[in-house]
């Protein structure tokens, strides 16, 4: 019987999660009962929301429960089946959590398709290239010459957001961290711009990449982008909300100071989370697979070695250490 | 020639608008040319827009010039014509200005319907009225058995908010300023509940009047009331911003303090003005007109006498004084 190892939850952070809020274990994997299927995990996607489960009940989701294997997106292979719809040896995309195997009763977990790498569809073709997407579309809409702003643009939702941006006719301007990651957006994504907010001159390089105004604004970071980004809106601009990761933990506070500005520009504001839009994945995750096969849709990705590594690269990536998706390589 | 007295804007306030922004003048009415009539107004609109428009253009109309006469609606009667389309004797409603007289070249001019009050094409069936009607059917659009709050319950736009948001099989929830004009709002315009943001215990009987939280809210005040309500937003609820009258000169901040409440609840924030949406008048204003026609839809209103009494009842408006809709009676 192969060994599982992998994290809970621990203990609920108090501001900034630390290693001690997660639990390593190592345990025999059950034996499988009629309809379900073992699947041995290639590798875990890490991803801001998981913050907001660690709290209790702050979150749109229920909480993550502590005791329980940390919840997390996984790519792997069927390892043993007692399941109608896997064999051994399918490649599957699911929830297994931070653990290198996992059960499943077959519900949420899906066949991927061949010719894209596996790790794609914990990225591009996965969640986050959906978040983007139904951000994108859904509620920016942009229209040809608009120009349509994402933060954290080099990474697994941004990335996306600013590739389809540029699809669609938009002009599409970036915020990261750091010069070598604004020179990927611009120079491998192909950003019109990008802006570096750890940069002494962000607020003076943030209007001068702007200079028509935002029309759409697809939110990942809050803080001080909001703030600057709030300042630029153009008349019925569309500003789409889907992380806030520079308040998750307190370093700074995301806040409209004055709501005038969304009357005097006729703007909106609108949070979504992309869990609650299921019946678009199928739409939206056949364009993505299509874009990634042709090479139109490109990413990068940071890969941690080993589940051992996980907690580490889960808080650099809090943190903006990981450029593009941050993965964990399982096995 | 008769004579014709008025206000034009004289200086621009600096915080809170005073008389001394205002300057009467009277003169005779111009010779009207080909194409021109000269109406003689019955009642001049008094509304929150004109504040933004006195500031030099932090609005989002181009501001009212000084020494122009101040932008208003009016109600009135052709008294000479020159133009094929108008008779002397025919009712109207245009923007005629803070004024007893003014001339039009027909642009933006229109016979009223008979049958129902002159000056309700002021109010219900006018721009406070298709106002009403834009934010709650095109942003909040109430599905049955839902909670619309609407602040400045029994004015101009929120009575009409509220009494459609009923008919809509929603619950309609108002804030209003003082007992009076909250049970004006239950008894006479059937609204569910309605809090006095005046009273010692407004938060709490705020959160009393709300027990399923919000799903839309149509807001024409921001500050205080504002905050309370963003803090009791449900799942999917959106806001429509159409005043933010207790910031008008800075009374009160209106401000979203944290984002995350957006993203928790998936919740949208949308401001709009009704003069963006001129194709949806002729559907509106038919529906608000039938409502009126059949005794469905009422409202009151606040009437000053004579135009020299207009900025006095502009400041009271200002200040929430009146009671329903406010008018100046002229002629």
């Amino acid at each position: 019987m192969p060994r599982n190892q992998g994290f809970v939850l621990a203990s609920r952070p108090t501001g900034v999660a630390v290693a001690d809020n997660f639990r390593f274990f190592e345990k025999d994997t059950p034996a499988i009962a009629d309809g379900q299927v073992l699947v041995r995990h290639h590798y875990l996607s890490l991803d801001p929301y998981m913050r907001g489960r660690m709290d209790e009940s702050k979150s749109y989701a229920a909480s993550q429960q502590i005791d329980d294997v940390m919840i997390g997106g996984t790519v792997g292979e069927v390892v043993e089946s007692r399941h109608p719809k896997f064999a051994v040896g399918d490649k599957v995309v699911g929830m297994g959590g931070w653990q290198t195997y996992s059960v499943s009763d077959g519900v949420g977990l899906n066949k991927v398709m061949p010719g894209i790498p596996i790790q794609a569809f914990l990225g591009p073709v996965g969640m986050p290239g959906v978040t983007a997407w139904y951000g994108l579309n859904k509620i920016i809409a942009p229209k040809p010459g608009e120009t349509v702003l994402v933060s954290a643009a080099t990474g697994a939702v941004g990335s996306v957001v600013g590739q389809l941006a540029k699809a669609a006719g938009a002009r599409a301007v970036g915020i990261a961290g750091g010069a070598e990651k604004c020179r990927f957006a611009i120079d491998e994504l192909g950003f019109d711009a990008c802006v570096d907010h750890r940069s002494e001159t962000f607020a003076a390089d943030f209007k001068a990449a702007l200079p028509n105004g935002i029309d759409g604004y697809f939110e990942n970071v809050g803080g001080k982008c909001f703030t600057l980004a709030s300042r630029r809106l153009n008349d019925f601009a569309r500003v789409a909300i889907c992380g806030l990761i520079a308040s998750y933990e307190g370093a700074e506070t995301s806040s409209l100071d004055d709501l005038r500005i969304l009357l005097v520009k006729r703007a909106k504001i609108e949070g979504f989370i992309v869990s609650d839009h299921l019946p678009l994945w199928p739409q939206a995750l056949g364009e993505l697979a299509g874009a990634v096969a042709t090479g139109k849709l490109k990413w990068r990705e940071t890969v941690a070695d080993g589940i051992q590594a996980a907690p580490a690269a889960f808080f650099g990536m809090l943190r903006g250490k990981n450029f593009g998706k941050q993965l964990v390589k399982l096995i």
